[in-house]
């Protein structure tokens, strides 16, 4: 995601340690304790300016959230948003997605969200792509066993890559949609700002798989 | 496939027993006495009117071909085309692709092509359909170890299922097309009866994928 510049950013993010981190591998195994009640963790890898984790946690006070972004000034539009109204069940993350085995301890995640994740088109950077085999391996060793990977995109060659990439890793589909928004009402999908954005100009994929156990 | 009924099908499938069985258990484990030479044996389940395993034969000397095909007014078709101009390479199988277990011994089979089979879009229906699990272990038995299986169609609901079936059943993903005519050239692709008709309306989806080791 492009995003313009945002120099309050940085100050903002300052002034919320109780509401962002940007040194999660100091909370590696005590994730709970930075939200309200321990409860079953989920986690959004690139959630971008947050539009799906927020209402994630608004429907599901039962869960507890973790947005991991990259980028500075899309982060912030998050926590801008969560200073407005707080959300006792989410807590943002500002750091690489890449290294969530420094970030969570195994078995510490129930499951993990990614959406419409950089396509990385080509072939050389496909290391890159949030679904490679390094990244699902990374994943697997967080997540509690038979913990679940839901993924969503509009990008065709990223699609067809993570189906046979997650095939290839040994992940069991729960459920494949080659049109998601051909079968589901919005009540039964939570869509992301790309989402709203680009499901107009063609499908929207979606995958639920389950990891191997170890 | 709805076809007018031919008169003039079981007469001709009676006069050209060198072309096309319909007792194929009678040559379990001994396909190759009925063609030109041995070479390794692909067979379609669901041939239509024989335009792509024709052209398959075609292009591919170094093959044998067999068509399965369960309606007589349709694999009739195939075989008229055939005795107008013979191919050494090809025979004809009309049979219901459910027994492959029947007609082949094990290994018998270097790889099966599926295209555009009956979507059975009813759930209580999904036994039928050709990438039901119950059909992909008879495949299973036929096929030599790591065989492929080749399979294309148009229908969203069955594409989602057979990834799906596929994956669940252990076969390992080779690659993923969500809409084949937009990246391969007519050269690269030899199209279906089906395919002709069909792919103005929307995508063509395929998948290669081998089989597991039993
Ligand atoms: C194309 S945007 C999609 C945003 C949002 N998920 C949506 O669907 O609207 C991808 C986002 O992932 C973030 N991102 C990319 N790689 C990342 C990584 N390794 N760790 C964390 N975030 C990452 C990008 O900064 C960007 O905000
Ligand atoms: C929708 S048509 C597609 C024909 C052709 N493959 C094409 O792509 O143009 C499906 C064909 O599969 C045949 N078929 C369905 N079930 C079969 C079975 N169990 N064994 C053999 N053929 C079958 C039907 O008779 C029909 O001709």
């Amino acid at each position: 995601m492009r995003v313009r510049n945002k120099p309050w950013a940085p100050k903002l993010i300052n002034a919320h340690p109780e509401l962002i981190t940007e040194t999660p591998a100091d909370l590696r195994g005590k994730w709970q304790t930075r939200f309200a009640k321990p409860q079953p963790i989920q986690i959004e890898v690139g959630s971008g300016k947050g539009q799906f984790i927020i209402e994630m946690a608004k429907q599901h006070p039962e869960i507890n959230y973790i947005a991991i972004e990259i980028q500075t000034s899309v982060i912030a539009v998050i926590l801008r948003k969560l200073v407005e109204e707080p959300l006792p069940n989410l807590q943002l993350c500002h750091a690489d997605g890449q290294a969530v085995t420094a970030f969570f301890e195994p078995n510490e995640i129930d499951r993990l969200y990614l959406n419409f994740s950089d396509p990385w088109p080509k072939s050389r950077h496909e290391k890159r792509r949030l679904t490679y085999k390094s990244f699902l391996a990374a994943y697997q060793e967080v997540l509690k066993p038979a913990g679940q990977i839901e993924f969503k995109t509009d990008n065709r060659g990223l699609f067809e890559f993570s189906l046979t990439s997650m095939n290839n890793f040994g992940l069991h589909f729960e459920q494949v949609w080659l049109d998601l928004h051909a079968v589901v009402t919005p009540e039964e999908n939570v869509e992301t700002e790309y989402e709203q954005k680009f499901s107009i100009h063609g499908p929207i994929y979606k995958i639920i798989a389950t990891f191997p156990t170890k």
